[in-house]
């Protein structure tokens, strides 16, 4: 049995709790969160205990932590967490500041710990399953990325004011998905980074200094192009769907919808919308991305490959590409790469 | 805490269990099954005792019973649990005698226990959706409903010989649904039914004396017509589709597939196909079923509208529709119901 | 130049007059149409001449007849034309009456001229594509026939009293498809037909002793199923598709609509209803039979094959269907045909 | 009866020429083309004369001319045309050069004749359809457009050597799309462009100094966005979609394709790809402008509103986004529009 601690027990915690409580051979021992009104009921109803964090930490029988609380927290909790030798997984962004993000990559692998950051996209089924396939050459060589990321509706300006601006806090998703499909395991990489964008649905996005429609185009050292246009609102609900173009044909993941309904009157033909928003359509990367975590912790304790497929590295990387976009957008100039990037 | 007995931990069983498992104010106490290897095992990992079923009927805290054990032994299941006080939840088909079903809906009703049929169809999220539209008027009155209904593969001819033949093994499912669609809860009902088949895929299903393929037409008492189309194979998979032409337009629920890749290339455009049989199409379904039955088994106990959607009845009603099937496609003219069925 | 006469320039004659304008090689003489208010200007837009019928019959450079006028009018300039060496393409159906639609094949054969049938959509691009790659074997044996058939409304009780009723009007086509897609180029045929029906959308339609829906249920020799479900209203317009199973997969012709516009909303996602009646969805399919015949007269005039996919004998067999289905709805009983049909 | 001139008998030519025939009150008198050797056939079965360039515009009766030759020639004819007073339909663009092209936008201004540009993408059912409900408020106010834009193979690399370049020859037609669908009849324009691209398909692309892969990215004066996507390859064919975010929802043009059959077997469902190539794909568009064309000129002899979709000015305007394009990709830096563009 594997111990685990979680930090955070909001909306994303209560997730990972209950997929936790769902894996065989995990046992989620303890729930920190010292504001969340749930967390005690949460806890109980799962069976473990609530207990503050140095406690968690300080259980040599705790072997990994979840780290799901609010983003300004991450850094603290991976660098302690690091320290005490407890595995790490740990929500995205990793920091909103590179610095401090390349801080706690060297403290994760002074402390020979593995950490898996929650871009959860990795584990979609479609998602993967496009993956897989690219990799198996189905569609040849990749040349042009298009992603298309737009949620139903722009969360509070409050949230936005601390959230690092909308390419940290929602593109950084985005960025992932690109070093993802079109990078090559890191063969490739970014050298040209091009941002626009506008306020468009709430002047107090604007007033409070961000954006809510973005379009970013990116082009890799070999040539390789990728295209993402973003938007705080899409009156008809989540909207998440990307296309590889590649030298033998196409690839595309398109949206998943709630039921298989289809209705036709004078009216003409309806669908369902796309699944409301993260939380639904993203259920089973939530889940598969948490037993993927503790099947490689498995493999790495029995001597095999432990690798994570979105390590801590991956998280720096793609906080660099957001750098990179908010940096081209504020001066209207593109930026390029001199060195190497996401190593 | 509702504490529950499990008959039967084949196939459909363990679904069951898990699903019993993860239902809060359930508990799964007891796992019976003479036979199955895995049985034991089961048990071990939900926290359930392997038991006999006179041990399971005899424990006074047991409050329900889930018979997923084979078709030939429900009807013996259903009367003792009704002769023990427990509710019961029951795989279709109840028996595949009309008669013998009529016996357990008579014990069921006399012992005032609850008695739910899985019909687990009426709990996918597309089919329900499709209902509730269906019921809101969404396009008029309804008038033909055309189900297609097709396995991957037909099971060993061993089972076929034992099944009770392609009617009531597996369009009795078809016939339910067409019961839930089209008879307005029982103001309306089938007068008229015509059967056709054919053995086309295996000449050891005819020796066996079965079919593979078949067609059935329905009449209304009102006139509303249906049209059943079921195939034992489909070279693409678990086919499961509907659609309900109404005065005001048409409703249709589609299969599910795994993931939304659409790949283009040279050769055209591809995606998934079907799910690939029914434990994975209906895994919801199941999930759903499970948590209906014990919620209105607590809404009863509340004082509440503890009716099933699936009741004994509706097994019953199914069964002699499947009866009335298999009389039809023998003599090769069509039954005519002089008194209402399914009632 | 081959020399056409147009009898009928109703809405369909209408069609067939342009499309045989712009047919390289072939030039449409004379018109003939005692009433249509239109077929004056028609002629003299197309630089033909209006005639009476004698005359186009007189003509010795007229090789060939194109049959647009009133189904009761068929028989008769079949007769006629056969009698004068014609070459003949007529609407469906030959006659009301199979007696009467024998009487003009038997005239047709001996006269030794073509005579093509307009089931005008075995020369839709869709329905062709699916027919050969059929035929190519793509899906194995071809099992099982669904075909949906439904028309946006009825049309007026006056016509429908004249039509010769639901099954010879418009199943017609549905039971020529049966017999192209199914019966193997008459190599199979069917020997088992149930129908049922019913008057669900103006009782007025009932009062003229026809009915509006209607299901449809046919065996083949070798056990091949075919199920037909039409109705004389649907809400969302005209709904013609069909899907065959074969013993390798299944192939389906779905609808055409206007545009490929999708849109999307806070309602959910919406596409064209399909085109709104068969001018619209058939127009392809006219212009190609049409070229078809032409096409075929001088492959034989060649002295190369000039077989016609559509032939009378179609005309005549898809006839003797319409009746057994008119008879089996009446008496409430299926149809056997002891000897060959459609031969 | 209005006389037409038409220069270019090639493969576009020669679908104008068609298409004009079809025409009523059109009369195609005139083909001129010195080379293609197609060109007296097509007079002939078009009952057309072919004659020298000077003849047509000389002839008195010519009310109107349709040019179809090589991109080289526009601007002489175009010139020519307006001083011998014809009207002129010109196949996009007017020239390579947009001071050119401003010539001939004063010449035609001062002789006081018509002059349309083919963009025939203005004029597909699907696009145009797209049009008219994004300007009726469907989707609210339009704020973001994506282009995809792929041919299926790259021309031959002589021709691209003459061709102005990828952004010239190719992103013509999706710059007007642009200014089309976003810029609100001239109200809105770019302020703000980048490009980035490369070559991956051919190197030999990249020696004639083009690149056969794009993306452009464009903000509008009211911070409207467009995102364009090109590639001179897809494996699967002609790819032509747009998509438009607004307010209150998704407008989105899809691909058409040949037929509407739908296979499936144990390799998954298939069903055709898009058309093969321009031609095919804007079949009815090329019907639909030539008869627009005509319409419109009609209109205004008749004293009513005979502006164009698609006028010269519209064709200046695509050919400085072009020139803008080119110039952001060569240099790596966007291009900013000090003063309005397209006016």
């Amino acid at each position: 049995m594997t111990q685990v601690a979680l930090f955070g027990a909001g909306r994303i915690g209560q997730i990972h709790a209950c997929n936790l409580a769902a894996l065989p051979g995990v046992q989620l021992r303890y729930i920190c969160d010292p504001l969340a009104p749930g967390a005690e009921a949460l806890a109980h109803k799962l069976g473990a205990r609530r207990v503050a964090v140095e406690e968690a930490l300080g259980d040599p029988a705790i072997a990994a932590v979840v780290i799901a609380s609010p983003t300004t927290t991450h850094c603290d909790l991976i660098l302690r967490a690091a320290e005490a030798g407890k595995h790490i997984f740990c929500e995205k962004p990793v920091d909103l500041s590179v610095a401090r993000a390349e801080a706690c990559a060297t403290a994760v692998v002074r402390a020979g710990v593995a950490c898996m950051i929650g871009f959860q996209r990795r584990f979609d089924p479609t998602f993967s399953a496009l993956h897989m396939r690219l990799r198996n050459g189905e569609i040849g060589v990749p040349e042009v990325l298009n992603i298309t990321s737009r949620d139903p509706a722009p969360p509070p300006v409050k949230y936005l004011k601390q959230s690092g601006g909308m390419f940290r806090d929602m593109l950084i998703h985005d960025f992932d998905v690109f070093r993802w499909l079109l990078c090559d395991e890191g063969r490739d990489e970014a050298v040209w980074l091009s941002a626009t964008g506008a306020c468009l649905t709430n002047p107090a996005i604007a007033q409070a200094g961000d954006i809510d429609t973005t379009l970013v185009s990116i082009r890799t050292r070999s040539g390789r192009l990728c295209q993402i246009n973003a938007s705080r609102r899409a009156a008809y609900g989540y909207d998440q769907r990307f296309e590889v173009l590649g030298s033998k044909g196409l690839l595309l993941a398109g949206n998943l919808r709630p039921t298989e309904v289809l209705a036709m009157d004078a009216a003409g033909v309806r669908t369902d919308n796309p699944e409301a928003f993260f939380l639904e359509r993203y259920r089973e990367a939530y889940r598969f991305e948490m037993a993927y975590f503790f099947k490689q912790l498995q493999a790495a304790r029995n001597g095999g490959d432990g690798s994570l497929r979105t390590s801590i590295h991956d998280g720096v990387a793609a906080q660099r590409l957001a750098d990179a976009a908010a940096l081209s957008f504020a001066s209207g100039q593109p930026v390029t790469f001199a060195a190497p990037e996401g190593r």
